[in-house]
């Protein structure tokens, strides 16, 4: 039988399916899900929990006229199958392929490109203000999950919104999750409002606004939600919930996975007036028992594609778990030490911490800012927290790292994962800014690790010092990890492996494993050429007596790193060699080779890396060429 | 009569005063505000709403032992003048005085350097973490304004804080303002809090939390709290609020201004447990007519000192006056711009536009993350946004700068004021750091005007872009702003005001006058020297066609900017004259002047520049050293 997705051309038409056939629809959709994603990796369980509410929206509003935001934005797979993108699945997050979040340049039914969290009610907001005063009256909608909640700026929205009166539906898909699960006051409120008794009606207020609507449509309105008072699933609290004393119409909860219930909800809150938040309680993974029962694990996943047996066959661990390993190890010794993970427990390694040491570990949400705050906290009061956040999602910690930690000059380490290119994600998650917006902080001491044994002894090394350390580390298996690096050595600085008199690489962090095999290409096809090869290991401050050594002894110093070029390691090696001199006649040349100032698109780190000319054969290329 | 101030030695002794006397000491209080704040400037309306406040606070609490923060920590003063810091008012906010800020260098009974809104809670709840795994049992505070919970963080803290079982008082000092009135639906929940029917007794939940206490002292207070009931000013509100459902217990409204219901209050509050909120309602300028008519007006102000007749005769506006008329002036005629504010409108300069446009007005609170999401949605859907916020304040957005304007590419300008260094507030309030963490920021255009004429034409030509803009100028009055550069001149780039054998002056922005004086000295001094000027405009793009051509032309190329040195504008130029290849022999040799890679203490905007060797006489030293 053929399937109503081949069928039938969304979004056009929805509109024609009964019930039961957009019931039907959503078995197809779930089908094509499971069919599909784990051949290209990708977010399963949230997109398998929202299938029934992407219907319920495409058919309910008429997009592209009206708008839809979707917070983070990897739950609109189903959005991208219905808008005419199914065809598009086979290159899901692949380099030139769909990509894995809402694209404006994809789509046109995209509206912001997204990627972090709680920011898509701002977005919204602004969009139905704009709305408003061009005399428009089309619907602005806005997806957001539970976990969203955890995070400030979602509060900012909800605190502006809601004082106003523009029009805005505020779609909360609670899940009980934000990727581990939902922490804090707030959860355990909605949890309240999950369990509240069902009081079938409209509130007073609610009522007044319907009936306030033009012609018959608000009386037609409180009739129907009348004569559906014994089928429908969803109800209108009387109780005074949070969002309403923030100024939202609260509709909820709904079954998320009731279509008949959605559509009913969604055209309440069309007709109604103002801000109006409807809560759809879903289950993530829904329809597929084991992503039921483990979201976790099928938040995302990976492809199993002809690299999955050559990925499994790579040995060593994950930077994160490296990191995670060590840290319970360091902390079981030392009891001032604290790990703070912002809604990644899995993602950063700390889960053997969470199980080890449980009340030194805390899980503050998708609250980035928080995270440092507190740990600053924790740090002022004598403790030894350690923030581990990916590189991307600290952006949102810039103000917190620079007044609350490096102003104070605290003791606080930050494992920054997932620094530099993460690949299939693209530029909302790659975390190549980093070095840049780190290295003007005053006090702070940046490292980077060549390996895992590196990543062990910088962080046994930051839990020494007395201020705050920031230690960046890749996506991805460290190689070499069984090396034997002591935390004294890292105070010693740099490593300088060999020195070169036509050109010394100062490769840093990741990039030194590319850095050392694009040495072995030289060494075969230009053997003639003396080349160095320098591990930086600090970022800042920088390693001043090796680094004017170096620019002594060789011809050309060539920094290599895993970030933009702006600002980043390289910028800050040539202002110093500057500031000491060491940079005219009698001194080596700089060049500096990372990754163009511009936002990374999608793919495989490895076809990344390759594309940009920053994998072995390609430094070798450009090394040569800067020789020569 | 001797003042209870001048009898006394506080802390110490506030425990002796009788509860009259502490009504007379409030009144010493005002005085020594009024008297001394005008003197040197500071924060003067905040602080005399929080007189009663304080004295309650010191003599409830054990400080240093117990501890507290104070959110921003302007509201401090008091607090210090308790805590044996009275006598340092004569040196407040002055170079090498008393901070307008909470210091731990400077007092035993600071406990965090604060500055910025709404991270105050996360910080007291990290130390109330570290205290629980210390086994300790000090009380931990924390004061916040009504207007900090227009902040995303506060959100986030008590979300984590409200779910957790740790003790913790949080006090809301709530004024009905932030700086100008606090705006947004969680302002209207405040309001309904005010009005509520008093309800003397205590909650149910409160009953057996308190009855749960140790010994009799729960038994005693539950008495005791019975016993007042006639007098008592404060309540213990039995409807569900926004602050129950996150999991605090609510102590309020109290009158902020009865030192009696204050102590009472407080005393509630220590013997509960977990986290307990309460709410003071408290008048901004309390005591002094003109401060509590115009509390904005009072919200700093600034010093009456000999100098106040000389800057008074400075010709020329402020440039945040000279942004608002000329924003105000062009959005008549297009009504597509918005302004946006981050509870800044007088400090921005927008207050005519919020006269003359109120409908394409938003003042957002204090929630700058909020402020650039919002300015992306408006964008977005065809709305020209201009977002207007102190540098040291855009550092909460980075990450929404970054990802949800730069990265989609969206015609949203950002007029950053007090950019460089500001004075007197100090290092949490320099805005020094910009240029720094815009510099790596893809698809923005960074400008710096010379004086206001130049901001005017700025401001234009940025709206007239497709991408995002940025404009830094600094806090203060342009003297020249009665020129008239035109919109379509910046386009052309930079402006060679004198071209110079010997050096070229690359003088950014603000620091253009000071090294057009700068070249002045150096022509008397030595007048053999031929140094030249420009004026570069744009920090980013590079006017790359001028730099290479003063790199040909000149022996140095001298940058000068009010930013830290590191990722600043000088280490763009380098970075830039290297990879174009104009940094070798037959080029300019590059030299970079600007703040070094600390953070920066309070001080006159003219005592720093000198001290630091960023005035005109320091420049032309600098300069001469440099050349020769």
């Amino acid at each position: 039988m053929m399937r109503y997705l081949d069928r039938y051309s969304f979004p056009e038409d929805i509109k024609k399916l009964s019930s039961d056939e957009l019931g039907l629809l959503s078995y197809d959709i779930r089908d094509f899900l499971l069919e599909n994603i784990p051949k290209t990796g990708g977010h399963l369980a949230s997109n398998l929990g929202v299938v029934e509410l992407s219907i319920a929206l495409v058919r309910s509003f008429d997009f592209p006229t009206d708008k839809i935001i979707w917070d983070v934005g990897h739950q609109s797979y189903v959005y991208k199958i219905l808008t005419g993108r199914k065809d598009g699945f086979s290159s899901l997050r692949m380099l030139n392929g769909l990509s894995g979040f809402p694209k404006r340049d994809e789509s046109c039914f995209d509206f912001m490109d997204s990627g972090h969290a709680s920011n898509s009610l701002s977005v919204a907001y602004g969009m139905a203000k704009a709305r408003d005063l061009k005399g428009g009256s089309e619907h602005i909608v806005c997806v957001t999950g539970d976990g969203a909640f955890t995070g400030g700026e979602l509060y900012e929205g909800l605190n502006n919104a809601g004082a106003s009166k523009s029009k805005l539906i505020l779609i909360l898909n609670d899940n009980e999750m934000s990727i581990t699960r939902s922490r804090g006051a707030f959860a355990n409120h909605l949890g309240k409002l999950r369990l509240s008794d069902t009081y079938l009606g409209l509130k007073k207020e609610v009522k007044e606004r319907l009936s306030g609507l033009p012609g018959d449509s608000g009386r037609a309105l409180t009739r129907a939600i009348g004569s559906v008072k014994d089928s429908v699933k969803y109800l209108l609290l009387d109780g005074a919930t949070l969002f309403e004393e923030l100024g939202f119409t609260y509709i909820g909860p709904i079954d998320g996975h009731n279509i008949s219930s959605l559509l009913e909800a969604l055209e309440t809150a069309k007709r109604a007036e103002g801000p109006v938040l409807i809560h759809c309680l879903t289950v993530k993974g829904k329809g597929f028992k084991d992503a039921e029962e483990h979201p976790e694990e099928y938040h995302g996943i990976s492809k199993r594609s002809p690299y999955a047996a050559q990925e499994k066959s790579q040995e060593g661990k994950s930077y994160s778990e490296i990191f995670g390993e060590k840290l319970t190890e360091l902390s079981v010794k030392d009891e001032s030490i604290c790990a703070i993970t912002a809604a990644m427990t899995d993602g950063t390694g700390l889960k053997l911490f969470q199980k080890t040491l449980p009340e030194r570990f805390y899980d503050v949400g998708i609250a980035e800012e928080h995270a440092v705050s507190f740990a600053a906290g924790l740090a002022l009061s004598g403790m030894r927290p350690v923030v581990a956040i990916y590189s991307t999602f600290l952006q949102r910690a810039y103000d917190q790292m620079l007044m609350d930690v490096c102003m104070q000059n605290l003791p606080v380490v930050f494992a920054i994962d997932r620094a530099g290119i993460v690949g299939e994600d693209g530029p909302t998650h790659h975390g190549n800014f980093d070095l840049s917006y780190l290295s003007s902080m005053p006090n702070l001491t940046v490292l980077a690790p060549k390996d895992g044994s590196e990543l062990e002894a910088m962080l046994e090394f930051a839990l020494s010092r007395k201020g705050p350390v920031a230690i960046r580390y890749p996506k991805g298996k460290s190689i070499k990890n069984a090396g034997s690096v002591k935390a004294a050595e890292i105070g010693l600085g740099s490593e300088t492996i060999i020195q070169g008199r036509d050109a010394e690489l100062w490769a840093l962090g990741s990039m030194f494993e590319k850095a050392e095999k694009a040495v072995e290409i030289l060494k075969e096809r230009r053997p003639e050429l003396s080349i160095g090869l320098i591990n930086p290991r600090f970022v800042k401050p920088i390693d001043s007596e090796a680094l004017i050594a170096s620019a002594k002894r060789t011809k050309n110093i060539i920094s290599i790193e895993d970030n933009v070029i702006a600002g980043g390691f390289g910028s800050d090696l040539r202002s110093f060699l500057a500031y000491v001199g060491a940079d005219g006649e009698g001194f080596a040349r700089l060049s500096s080779i990372g990754w163009p100032n511009k936002f990374i698109e999608q793919g495989s780190q490895a076809e990344l890396f390759e594309r940009y000319r920053l994998d072995a054969a390609g430094l070798a290329e450009r090394i040569e060429k800067i020789i020569i």
